[in-house]
């Protein structure tokens, strides 16, 4: 542990609240270096849909570089990139019936956000964009006026411009209609708030606090979009990749983006890799004005690749998806309704739900506790309030069930010692 | 070819002078889906310092992956991040004297230069940076303010903001000594320029043309930034990992920058990585405030650590760099010599340097001609009037030789096709 | 009226609604250039509270004039400075109990309200600012952000920064109350809203419709601005002066703004002056750093204390324009019950009230009848829907009477023409 | 003198120089209200070129008061407002064959500054400026950006932005061509410097220390605007209205600016008064875009019509000014020579020139001396290293003699205090 200490910036977050060395990771288990086993329920934030060292996706990368595939080649054409097109054309966009064209950004989900927005902003002569109340979009300088959060965004040491941010589904309560807010604001020439180029939205908000937009403020808010010819952009990087259940966290709401950006779970074993989908009407780039050196990330073509055929060639895997999700939400249910002086509420879609602690300051104890018991699992929200399953959508029944057994188990225990506490003080 | 055209971007630019479909790659060489060997004077824009599946990192890479070591891991602490940062102690800053702790961005270089501008904009309390001349810092919002190009800033949508760009050493001729203007613009209270938080500077600027900023212009500027109280990042993402001979640039100049931003070559293999050095007494970070999913990208980590034990653990491979390059540099002085009147200058240091053409239009021909024959190698500058050479530094000498020969050829070609076609017109 | 056309700018507005050439005023009545008399319920956008030259400060102005007083002295002490700030001590400050400084910024309400975005900004070090849709306070850069009209706004040429516009009072309808809406945001801390330096406010928004804040939202506004450690401005540009009954237009709520910007009326005249009253504990400015030419205009000095001395020594005047005031709303209630299927409210507070109408194409209409018959009056609001009154407040109750009437039968005339023309198609 | 210090911001600047209360004025003669007469080379910071209480416009405002002439009336068509315009279209336009139309903006110099910058901008749809080393151009927030003082921009709180000061006529030192610099960084595609809307540029810079450009750069950067399509924009605040012996204190280079922007003077009278001037072409203004409360500042147009019809109908006046300017020259070269170990050099045009001595702490105590013997004089430069005559151009040559005999005395007092002073040390 000492030359963590000693050499890595005190920027990092999850190692304080998983403090051992993680050695190798199987399926839905990690182990740190001295053997001991963790169910994953956090899978890298949501980048490893598929499990850890997929072992498909693991012998078609060795495979690979075993016979000295290009690794790195820029934006060149190669046949791993090449594979990956022709496997996101056939399973993803062709039965979908979607029509996008792929623009390779730097390999991180916020260099697909920045590219989508220079888009958005060029296509329609605009400075300014829509995001909304607890989303998270990244941290580099245009993204990062996307973020909610004031802990991330004040980090800039500059005041980030151009984004307002509009109350999400459900923000101002039940009896407000959020979109009907916009709509105000947006026809009133003298609102304050300028027709913007984009509007950016999660259909489920991870860092937000798993709260998941419903299908009709979707279908709404497409349909604001177009009503004031502004774009809409989904940022489906946490909640893509079949997390919900289905590819894309819009299918359920039957809309059709402008733009979509894709990164964590896309190259399916945890590879950096980002795409920004564009409508081809909608891609004004000239060659080059948004480059990167490792836009051409062929390891991650070749598993992304190997990830869609396997997976998303028939609907097999998503409909195990939605009996997890089903499941879950089941056990959630329960659980909330058992605790629900504490907890107010189960939220999400999929397999990215959470509970809604009354009292934050609890959860942090709870996946400590978890933790000890073999449990890898973090919170969401503004104030950490929100005990979140993002476990890898490939997870084994039985494991699901233990993971959750564990968190039940360790609800249970907090909540004891905390009433103890209470009636002792 | 047509999968490409169906779904990929225009955005796309090395793929327009290099139409073909790369297939695999060993050390120096590229290798087409024909079959056609193409020697690489590109190498990744300066990623594959160590050649293409460099076999001792290769070996390294598939043995951890066929182990189930851990491929991504958030800013988890892991066995294979423990041995990079071990490796990067003892063979670069132990050696070097230098006291850094590294902050792991988002694995691309823009992602690292965004981290430092937070860092030195928050440390000073000022927003405002200075940037150089003809220097490339990355296409995110914030990295993308310092960047000089036009092409790329226009490219945002937005009016980049709160970056000056001063003149860059030999910018205003030789008579004018660029860091006198500069201190007298810092030193005047009415100059319009505020004192910033940050200099930005690449010791050798690889999109800017290959332009080398000399050792007492990098030590004068670090005395600039010391008596006006302004941090000095190098961002040594193209020019570091041994490009220059030394595995810094700045090595030569004996400055030491508050903050260096590294990647390209940082994993040896081509993989995306990117991390920013930060003194600690500046590492002011709260945890959690920059983060991003790819942090931890431990496939990197393993094949960055077997390069640094492998490359840099005593000065055999720097003399090797420093051999090469004296060598290209006597071909490159042969070349001008012989066609001084369309070749004015020789520029760049190490395994980085650039021959200068009067008729920039020329220099795309020539690089067309030489791929025919066998050679991939691009422009740099402005107005793309450089030819550059940036072959992987383990290249061995006859293909050194062999890739400078055709390049010749191509010159000559191109230069006598040009004067007939003059002399016709 | 050939030079006007050939000569000035087409920026020019109000001069399009009354095409004649003006020549002399006095009290309530404009008289143009062929004699003709208008009652004047504009009044110079509420700079003209006592009236067209005002004998009182018309002869004061003449005798300082005749015996060779400063006109301009930049910010030097004179004699005439001294009178202002006496008579505004004696007749404002002391019996409301306020303590504040002044400082003389150009003498315009833009200028003052930048002089209070700067201190806001630098007390709290903080670059955001709150503003209110349909909020009007000025077109210079600093002051254009916080102006919710997208015309203006725009006509800047840059996007302006550094402000949010949050629903004024009853802006989303009455179920709902806007600050706890506020509240919300300010205190999610990824709500995407930072805390603001300031909140700016109109009690009554002049140029937004004549829409006024309940007392009690505008003590509410203050409680949330002391719970965050806001800033509270009130922009008493067009509303202060006596226009709504009191001095302030805040005090009927009761509420202590931190600073106050006061224009338009202030000098009495109708001279350029302008004053932003500032808690002395706020008073950061060093020496000259927001300066300007015509800070020191000595003729509104003059005319100012002597308005103050005459109006604000006891409640007279008050009383006055509140029984005037209760006159207005008695027949702006009547027109609105009468022909309540076109005009669905009567807004404002004390002379400053407006009628608003469903067909915004009327409100020009009504005002050209109005016009032809002997009424300068002018419309308000995001649309033109509100006709407004904004007659002097020294207005003979006769004066009153007749452009109220003048205004009635434009009205109804413009009405019936109107349901006349739709029955005709 | 305590009314001031109890109700007036610490802003105030002029006031702590000469810490007198002043009562009344004529031509170039202040009195305070002891009866002391102070000799005035401040003129209102240039405010003043006609003297104070000038009787020719005094008398055409007494007159135009009594007649209940109209004082405000916002951008209505008045009398006053076309005796304005047809003065000065026969007294400066149609002299000097210039074509502009004229924008009535608020009346400060800053707001015209602000106009200017907004109809540039719009017209070439571009956001970014460039100004000068060492200009002022006014503190709200637009015209702030240009001002190169770090003081008044960085009292804004926020960081100013879109303007790029580059180095105004030698700058940089004899050797340098500084249009050439710029021509090299808006040739460079890669300079970081992108296309401006607009130069803004005062011909001779007042704050910035009395500092002429010469005839040669002026015409070289018009014609640098040219070549890049940048639009010219003249500051004419401060150095026109007759200042530099011209009207305009570009009519000397023989250049045609875009743009023209004056004040101060412009009443003739002190009173607040500001215009754009602006070629028909690029009036691109919808009514009303740029509004403003006091923009018809009637009393000025009186004064200001009077001032152009006896002043600027012939040449009489402009001759008189620059007789004085040579006289001037003549003393100040002479105090220049004699005293030249501190006086390196004598600075400006016309009846705006200085005095730059090599230790800065002289000039407030110069200045000082210099009241105390009834001389109001002040300095300007970034370092206050420039004691400045701005005297009244009507000022009478015995009147001129005295002032720079007491200047004088005044230099040679506290040049002779301060060598005793080193001696005792």
């Amino acid at each position: 542990m000492k030359v963590f200490e000693r050499l890595e910036s005190e920027v990092q977050s999850y190692a304080r609240s998983f403090p051992v060395v993680f050695d190798r990771a199987e399926g839905a288990h990690l182990y740190d270096n001295k053997g001991k086993a963790y169910l994953d329920f956090l899978a890298g934030a949501g980048s490893l849909n598929y499990g850890h060292n997929n072992p498909v996706l693991r012998d078609a990368l060795i495979a690979y570089i075993g016979a000295d595939g290009i690794t790195h080649s820029l934006d060149l054409h190669t046949t791993a990139k090449a594979m990956f097109l022709e496997a996101f054309e056939a399973c993803i966009l062709k039965p979908r019936n979607l029509n996008y064209v792929m623009q390779f950004t730097g390999p991180t989900g916020t260099n697909a956000v920045e590219a989508a927005l220079k888009v958005a902003r060029r296509v329609k002569g605009r400075d300014q964009v829509i995001a909304f109340t607890n989303g998270f979009h990244g941290v580099s300088l245009g993204a990062l006026a996307l973020t909610g959060n004031r802990h991330h965004r004040e980090a800039a040491g500059v005041t980030t411009t151009n984004v307002f941010h509009m109350p999400y589904d459900g923000y101002m309560g039940d009896g407000v209609n959020t979109i009907a807010y916009i709509d105000k604001l947006l026809s009133d020439n003298s609102s304050g708030l300028s027709i913007p180029a984009a509007v950016v939205v999660e259909c489920v908000q991870g860092e937000g606090g798993i709260t998941a937009a419903s299908a009709q403020w979707l279908r709404d808010l497409e349909t604001l979009c177009r009503k004031h010819d502004i774009l809409l952009i989904v940022d489906d990087i946490q909640a893509g990749n079949g997390r919900t259940g289905d590819f894309f966290s819009f299918e359920e709401a039957g809309i059709t983006p402008d733009m979509v950006t894709l990164s964590k779970s896309l190259s399916g074993f945890g590879l950096p890799m980002a795409v920004t989908l564009i409508k081809p009407e909608l891609d004004i780039w000239e060659p080059g004005e948004h480059n990167g050196t490792f836009r051409g990330n062929n390891h991650a073509f070749i598993t992304a690749a190997a990830a869609l055929r396997t997976y998303w060639s028939d609907d097999t895997f998503q409909n195990e998806i939605k009996e997890k999700a089903a499941y879950l939400r089941r056990r959630f249910n329960s659980i909330q309704s058992r605790l629900s002086h504490e907890i107010t509420e189960v939220r999400g879609r999929g397999l990215m739900q959470g509970l809604v602690f009354k009292t934050p300051e609890l959860t942090g104890e709870i996946c400590k506790t978890a933790f000890s018991n073999g449990l890898v699992i973090e919170t969401s929200g503004p104030n950490d309030e929100v005990v979140k399953c993002l476990c890898p959508l490939t997870i084994a029944t039985s494991d699901l069930a233990e993971g959750l057994n564990i968190l039940e188990d360790a609800i249970i225990e907090t909540l004891a010692r905390h009433s103890a506490d209470c009636a002792a003080e």
